[in-house]
C-alpha cells in the first residue's frame, strides 16, 4: 500500500525528467457542461502522454544490478515510449511488446527512442508471452505497465498537480481519469485520498472496454463483454493490485460510448486547441453525458496524452 | 505613427478583455531546427486567434456616437470573429462581409457570437464593396482588418507578451510572424521596436500570396502575382498604412510554398500537440526552409490561430 510520502519521493525522483504540464480552461466548454471544468494537459507531457511519469519512476527505482540489462514492456503504445524514454534518459537498452495493431505513429515513436520494438497478436496473453520471452532472451528488467506500484506512484504525480495547481479558487468536487489497467486511475485516486479527501475521484470507462466497472461492481477482476473502441489505450483489464485500490478510493466508473468519446475529442480540438488521442476524451464524454449530475460543480480531468496517427486516412 | 505609449495603452484597454496566452517550447522543433524556437501562442486567444486583440482595441476607442449603430467589417475569417466578439462584449450588433469560401468553422463562429454574415466573392474589392453597402444600409463603423492604427496597436500587444515572458533567458535574436495585409507585422515590428531593438523582426509569407515582398522591395503597394495558396488568412494585399510600418521596421520577408506550410502545420500538431491553422505554420515553414540563416538563434514566432474546419474531408 502506498502512502503519501512514497508518492513525494516518487514526484521528487521523475521532477528533473518531466514537464510540470499546464491546467487549461475553457469557457466554451464549461458553459456546454454547466460545470467547471480544469484540465490538466498530460498531452504535452514528455512522450506526449502521462506515462511518462510512472515509466521514469519505476526505471529510476531498479538496482543496478537490475537495469544493467536494459528495460522491457508490453504496450499499446505510451506506456512503450515511456519506457524507451526512460531507458534513453539512463542510457540502456529497451525493449516494448505492442500489439501489430497499434497506432503507427506511436511504434515509430518508440524506435524513435532507440527501443526495439517486438510486434504481436492485440490481446494480453500474446503480450505477456511476447514479454517474458523477451526478458527470458535479454535479462532485461520488466516494467508492466500499470501492475506496479512504482508505475502507479509515477502517475500519481499528475493528481498531485492537478490539485496543487488548480486555479479556480475552489477545491475540486470532482477528480476524473481514464480507466485501462487502472494504473493512472488508482494513482489518481491515492493523491487525491491524501491531498483533498472530500474530492470524489470517478473513473471513466469506454463501454468498448467495460471491464473496470463490472470489475469495479462484482470485486473480482473480469473480463470485459467485448473488446471493440477509438479508446486504443484503455482496452488492456484491470490488475487484482489496481482493482484493490480502486474499490479503496474511487467513487464510481462510468461509461460512454465510441461516439461519445469521439464527440468529446472533437470538441477540445475544435474549443481548446489542443490535439488529445480518443481514450484521453473519455472522462469528458462522461462530464457530457451525466451532465446532470456534475452540473454546477469543480472537475479537474486529466487529460492524457496526445499521440494521434495523423497519416493515412485520418479523420476526426 | 504609433508610440510606445500608444501600444502600452492599447494593451491596458483589452487586457480584461482577452487572454494572456502561454508561451510554449517544444524541444523536437528546436532540435529539427537547430534554433531555440517560442511559440506565443495565440491559437489559444479568444475566438481562437491574435485578431481578438486588435478588433478589441479598436471597438473599445470608438465614441460613443461611432458604436451606436455597431460594427462592420470584412475578413476571410479570424478578424471577422474578432469583431463579432467585440461587439458582443460591448453590446452593439456586428456586420460582417466574408468571402464565400472561407472556411465553414469561421462563418458559424461569426454568426455564434450573434453577428450578421454576409457573404461575397472571394476578392478584395467585392469584400471592399460589400462593406462600404453594409455601412451606408446600418451606419455601422467600419474596422478594417489591417488598415488602422487602432488595429495595429491591439495586435503589437502579442510581442509585447512574447517580449516579457521570453522563457529562454536570452533576448530573442528574431521574432516572425506571417504578412497577410500587415497588421500584425507592423504591430509585431512596432512593438520590438520600442522593447527590443536589438531583436530583427521577419515576416513570413505565402509564395501564392506574395505580394508583401514585393511591396517590401519596391517600395509601393504591388499586387501578388498569383492567389493560391493554403493559407487562407494570409491572402489580403498591404495598405500603405501597413507596407510604410514593414519598411521601417521589418528587416526581411521570406516564402515558403504550401507543401512546406502543410508540413510545419503537421509538425506543431504532431509533436507539440496544439492545433494551428495553416496560416499559422508559415514562420515555422520558414524557419525549417531556411534552417542555416536560423541555426543557433533565439527565435520568437507568434501563432497565430487554430480556427481549422475540421468537418468533411478534413485531412492533414
Amino acid at each position: 500500500m502506498l502512502s503519501l510520502q512514497d508518492l513525494r519521493n516518487a514526484h521528487d525522483r521523475i521532477r528533473p525528467f518531466i514537464h510540470r504540464t499546464p491546467c487549461l480552461t475553457c469557457h466554451t466548454l464549461d458553459q456546454m457542461a454547466g460545470a467547471t471544468l480544469v484540465f490538466k494537459c498530460e498531452n504535452f507531457q514528455k512522450i506526449g502522454a502521462f506515462k511518462a511519469r510512472g515509466g521514469m519512476n519505476a526505471a529510476l527505482q531498479l538496482a543496478d544490478n537490475e537495469r544493467k540489462n536494459g528495460l522491457a514492456t508490453h504496450s499499446s503504445g505510451n506506456h512503450g515510449q515511456a519506457v524507451a524514454f526512460a531507458a534513453r534518459q539512463l542510457g540502456m537498452p529497451a525493449y516494448v511488446v505492442m500489439p501489430r495493431t497499434a497506432p503507427q505513429v506511436k511504434k515509430d515513436a518508440v524506435r524513435g527512442y532507440g527501443a526495439t520494438v517486438i510486434e504481436c497478436e492485440p490481446n494480453i496473453i500474446a503480450r505477456e508471452a511476447g514479454v517474458a520471452a523477451i526478458i527470458t532472451q535479454t535479462g532485461a528488467a520488466l516494467i508492466h505497465p500499470f501492475d506496479d506500484d512504482r508505475v502507479i506512484a509515477g502517475q500519481s504525480t499528475a493528481a498531485i498537480e492537478l490539485i496543487e495547481d488548480n486555479p479556480t479558487g475552489q477545491p475540486f468536487d470532482v477528480i476524473m481519469a481514464p480507466v485501462g489497467g487502472g494504473g493512472l486511475i488508482s494513482g489518481t485516486a491515492l493523491a487525491t485520498h491524501f491531498l483533498a479527501p472530500a474530492t470524489r475521484v470517478v473513473g471513466a470507462e469506454p463501454e468498448g472496454a467495460a471491464d473496470a466497472i463490472l470489475s469495479f461492481k462484482s470485486g473480482h477482476v473480469e473480463k470485459a463483454p467485448y473488446i471493440s473502441t477509438i479508446a486504443d489505450g484503455l482496452m488492456a483489464p484491470l490488475s487484482e493490485r489496481t482493482l484493490g485500490y480502486i474499490r479503496q478510493y474511487v467513487s464510481d466508473i462510468r461509461l460512454v460510448n465510441d461516439v461519445e468519446i469521439r464527440a468529446a475529442q472533437r470538441l477540445v480540438w475544435e474549443r481548446m486547441k489542443i490535439i488529445i488521442e480518443p481514450s484521453c476524451a473519455v472522462p469528458l464524454a462522461v462530464v457530457l453525458r451525466y451532465k446532470d449530475e456534475f452540473a454546477g460543480q469543480t472537475i479537474g480531468i486529466i487529460l492524457t496524452g496526445g499521440n494521434v496517427d495523423l497519416g493515412n486516412g485520418f479523420t476526426i
